[in-house]
């Protein structure tokens, strides 16, 4: 009986890609899915490559060589838990299970520690690039037990996408850190894909332009500074034509944004950890808020509609350009942001410019701003907040003022910014040496006695605002 | 041995101050405190009203009329269990315990559930208006069985604030909805409490202005249609000197704002629920944001400050007064939207008319634009969102205006303005019938082939918009 190097539970697109990534790469592998058609796609599709799945859980973990390399691509939740529950008499101890979906980051600490104690290793490794990337090359990001990582480290580099020759994976560090970078880059994600629908708003109800013009614009804006996947991504759309009406499929598409979750839950746990990441959460709301479609037609009866932007469109367009360059930064800003905080409350003792250096290709988020993001980090591995690199500090100097430019002209003409604005107040905020925030505290204190801290004296105070109440 | 009607646990202001009013209303009630202190203190403020409480916790119970009726005002969290827990074995069948803290939702599920199996009655009740509302008048949530209710309607009635002669409470709903709402309640008061404080900002940093001139404006404002707690509270807090200094307190306060965590919990639930409430959102960040001080004053050194806003100061104050009544608007929509699917999603069948009634009076976020929102929903209690009101949109179409005008100046003057040009976004979001949506569908659908739907057909499609990649 042949032994294989690795399996993978989980024969979907992503799961199927991975193996012939793998097989591509030399690795005898091989895979196991409950669905027979999974099976019967992977043996069609893997024919140049000998490789076949099985259709008994058991058989498939015997033909692994010890100990084993298991690779879970399942749906998030409880399906990996049954999966495991599954597995877990077949195994031997010392075999390492590898959770690759986009778990909750918590469900992979409680996996961890479960597993940990049975004798098994576990890691959760957060997977980006899609299906191509999953195929021809991913940003992987892998948390856990660092020894067990030197099992996978070979494959996985081997698999990666490359960027000048340097892998796009790395040991993130320990216990569920993993996944939670990969979800803090899922928010990222929803952060740039808000700022790049808002722009193809302005360009479209602002200036008026056609589909044409706006894949002009997106696809030149792809070959500068702002050259990324996501913007490569949209400016194809632009181009694609709809075989059954002629017309441009983004056209035929509803105006309803889906979410699987991600970006939720890094907007739920940046609150938890009070590390403030706005543009995230207007991302999140902003597709809620698009699913409310009866709710907004009815409302766009009863209300002005948006106006077209009196300036020159040349002009406007060059200086939307700046603003999403800097709207770019913010969004970067607020997940690296929220790396830093996670490191210190989970103690995941993450190394930012390795995070950044990984981001650089493969991942949905890649982009050439991460090149420079990289450099920030490793001039300064310990930087709190992007804001405060130098180079980075005169590209904002540089693009802000456009920043408020674009969103002053939003506003004024009712086009929905809601990432922009956001932006732009987080900006302002953060370069903000004395916030209102001192109201806020005299009124916490005044109604709730919650108390305060003074300016010229420590400790803690409580004024009588009022007049006794007894 | 005497004989009381209602029993109070937990003995700080809130707990004290409710005993005094019940107290006031002719009830016979007693307290209970683990410390002896607030003991002491309850009699030396309770001596009017021969207020006593009891040192043992047995002697408590057993004073109790059947069925009991134990109030308890302790810190959510395991306090609540603990305290639950060392009751249960003194308790009686039909006995009825009565949260009163500012749990979390789901804790109140959790306990109902379990204390019912018990035979025991429970009811998780919001309790708002500080210290003031406990000892004169406050508004109350109660939610849970709906025939326990009857067992407190009188006393609660009794003791809350009135308004046009009606009680600011009512019974919520069943499950945990008091809490719910009670929370929601919260969300809004952050909303209402942020933008305040940019209200502030730009009085002080945008027109330059002084302490007693923004007193002036609060004040005057407070005669108006912005009449409301949060704005007397206000205006009352730039009139308050500090004895230390001699200065006005408010200039000692640090700008660090802390919470407590019933905004975030709006939020993150608000997410769960695909329900977006970006300006709630926008405080509980501005809130987390205000803490990081010393990056907030290395970033200030690095960029250019905020300016001051080069136009009448008559007439911007009065665009301002304009835009905040626009932004309460949307905050308290925002709130009640939430409450809406909420009601769908946990089934609490929550009657908002009744609500937005009893947050008229008693609560922090009373107001006098309360009564407008108490009329919407009166006028229709299925009203899904405040927006879709005649009279509200009549308000918002005079209003909106100079909401839009204040954002742009704030913005063109780099004044920090996240609640309020999120209240705008999101009120420029909703009345768009065609949002840039269907972009990040396409997207989705082009990275992660996660579907998208048509508007010319019902299904689900799957484009292939790039080349094959196997």
């Amino acid at each position: 009986m042949k032994t294989y190097t690795l399996g993978m539970i989980g024969l979907g697109t992503m799961g199927r890609n991975l193996l012939l990534n793998m097989a591509d790469h030399g690795y005898q592998v091989t895979g196991y899915d409950k669905d027979p058609k999974m099976l019967k796609t992977l043996e069609e599709v893997g024919k140049a490559h000998d490789l076949k799945g099985f259709a008994s859980l058991e058989d498939f973990v015997q033909s692994l060589e010890l100990p084993r390399r298991i690779v879970l691509l399942v749906p998030a939740g409880p399906i990996v838990d049954s999966v495991i529950q599954e597995l877990e008499p077949l195994l031997s101890k010392g075999d390492l299970i590898i959770d690759s979906g986009n778990s909750h980051f918590t469900d992979t600490s409680r996996r961890a520690a479960e597993l940990a104690e049975k004798g098994f290793h576990f890691f959760g490794m957060g997977i980006s690039g899609g299906e191509e990337g999953a195929r021809f090359g991913p940003s992987m990001m892998p948390g856990g037990d660092k020894a067990a990582y030197s099992a996978m480290k070979e494959i996985l580099e081997a698999i990666s996408a490359k960027v000048n020759g340097e892998p796009c994976v790395t040991y993130i560090g320990p216990g569920a850190s993993g996944h939670f970078v990969k979800m803090v880059h899922n928010g990222i994600e929803y952060a740039m894909m808000q700022l790049l629908a808002e722009t193809y708003d302005i360009l479209k109800n602002g200036l008026g332009y056609t589909n044409e013009q706006i894949h002009r614009v997106f696809d030149q804006w792809n070959k500068g500074r702002l050259q990324s996947f996501l913007m490569e991504v949209t400016a194809e759309v632009f181009a694609f034509t709809d075989e059954k009406t002629g017309k441009l499929l983004v056209d035929m598409i509803k105006d309803e944004a889906k979410s699987k979750g991600t970006g939720k839950w890094t907007s739920q746990v940046s609150m938890d950890l009070q590390l403030p990441i706005p543009t995230i959460n207007e991302a999140v709301s902003s597709r809620d808020l698009s699913k409310f479609k009866s709710l907004r037609v009815e409302l766009s009866e009863a209300f002005p509609h948006a106006t077209k932007i009196a300036e020159n469109q040349q002009k406007v367009e060059a200086e939307l350009e700046q603003a999403l360059y800097a709207a770019m930064i913010v969004s970067y800003a607020q997940g690296l942001h929220l790396l830093w905080q996670a490191s210190i409350t989970y103690e995941y003792k993450l190394n930012l410019h390795e995070i950044a250096k990984i981001w650089r290709g493969g991942c949905i988020i890649r982009a050439e701003l991460l090149e420079d993001i990289y450099q920030a980090y490793s001039k300064n591995p310990e930087l709190e907040h992007l804001f405060s690199d130098s180079a980075i500090q005169d590209k904002l100097k540089a693009t802000v003022p456009d920043l408020r430019k674009i969103v002053g002209l939003s506003i004024e003409n009712g086009i929905p910014v809601s990432a922009y604005a956001s932006a732009l107040t987080y900006f302002d905020s953060l370069r903000t040496k004395r916030l209102p925030s001192n109201l806020t505290q005299a009124q916490r204190d005044f109604f709730g006695a919650h108390t305060f801290e003074r300016t010229d004296e420590e400790g803690i105070f409580h004024a009588l605002w009022n007049q006794p109440t007894l």
